[in-house]
């Protein structure tokens, strides 16, 4: 069970039909926004409940919840089955811990056109409350598949016809120079430690982003992440 | 007067060459790279203090320091007249107020290859010990210019044949579709406001990030910068 807190989060959750157990709303507060959320929860049918204030400060954990909090699932879960049948962009995650920078990744990629986001079960962040902010309510709107493994999900996507590229520091490709054979999905690692061993032997092509500056210069993982498939939308978006 | 904690940020400020004032040592902290850092001091005649542990914990502010600080300026202030000359990438930051993204867009900056990244001194977050945290380590090598108004600044650029391009959501030209003229200036504005009237009329182009999911689908101030600044980065070295 996760939580949402702010007005934002929960709308875009009600509105992207997520299944949400409950919104909470603060004693005495008002405004249209809130009226709204009010209504929506009505339209969906979720239980709206008012609470004092103290019960939202203690629950949200810090974040500001302007006056409103909501349980549930903080996102759909989809299976590689569905979201590969499509032969839409995949983005995979290996190895991203900090939720700032999943939340991050799954907003990037979301903005990309990305028709599904993999992260595995284990070693990353939870689809937690500081992912979904990162997100910027990309969640809401973006399949998120979680697999056991991996290298298996990577080993699915290629028997359904997919391309894997990842993007590695050290790689031997440009990431500008490489044609981009679709469907393709790309693997992201984590910023300063690059892909797993395993993992990089799944990729077809390696591809890595040079950057003119050379020594200490070094990017986001979510900046990687955005440079890369927005150049995959660029050069895919040329061919048509 | 600036301060930056933490080993990693006050090796690069001593590598840089950087003016520090002097550099905080927490009594009985030991280690290489704590030995590293003193002899690196020793080379540049900066003054190592010993202090005991809680006297960096208050001066640190909550930020994990490493058992090491440092005083001085956390960059070189460049001007305009030095880094035009030059005819290198420019970027210039239009009112980006949060400390986390004017450092991710500087590292970001930086990692493409700009010759300076130019703020206002009044709006912009300062050159904060966060900055250069969030700028990991860019800050010590990218020249950064503070201008009392960046139209004049822009104003200045395009007597030196600058051309000026403008990341804006709203904007007519695709980024991806645009030819960019050397030399080249990018003004990125704050997240969700974007630019400013006046600062949008002193631009050549004004470029967006098209997004293929629309609706929610939006960039971090730092991801579109990266987007923007390697496309122009790759459409440059093709053309080489």
């Amino acid at each position: 069970m996760s939580l949402l807190a702010g007005i934002h989060p929960v709308r875009e959750a009600l509105r992207a039909g997520l299944p949400l157990d409950r919104v909470i709303i603060a004693k005495g507060a008002a405004g249209v926004r809130l009226q709204e959320l009010i209504e929506l929860c009505r339209e969906r049918g979720i239980p709206v409940r008012f609470e004092p204030r103290e019960h939202l400060d203690r629950n949200a954990a810090g974040a500001p919840h302007q006056g409103v909090i909501a349980y549930g699932a903080a996102s759909r879960f989809a299976t590689l089955d569905d979201t590969a049948a499509a032969g839409g962009l995949h983005v995979l995650l290996d190895g991203i811990e900090d939720p700032h920078n999943l939340g991050a990744i799954i907003r990037t990629a979301h903005a990309a056109g990305a028709a599904a986001v993999v992260i595995p079960e284990r070693r990353a962040a939870g689809l937690t409350d500081t992912v979904s902010r990162a997100a910027a309510g990309a969640l809401a709107h973006v399949p998120v598949v979680r697999v056991a493994n991996i290298n298996r999900a990577l080993e699915q996507l290629k028997k359904s016809g997919y391309w894997i590229y990842g993007l590695d520091e050290s790689a031997p490709h440009d990431y500008a120079k490489t044609s981009y054979t679709t469907p393709s999905a790309f693997v992201i690692g984590a910023e300063g430690k690059g892909l797993h061993e395993q993992t990089a032997k799944h990729c077809d092509f390696l591809v890595r982003i040079p950057m003119p500056a050379g020594g200490v210069a070094s990017l986001n993982a979510s900046v990687a992440a955005g440079v890369v498939l927005f150049e995959w939308r660029r050069s895919h978006s040329e061919s048509k």
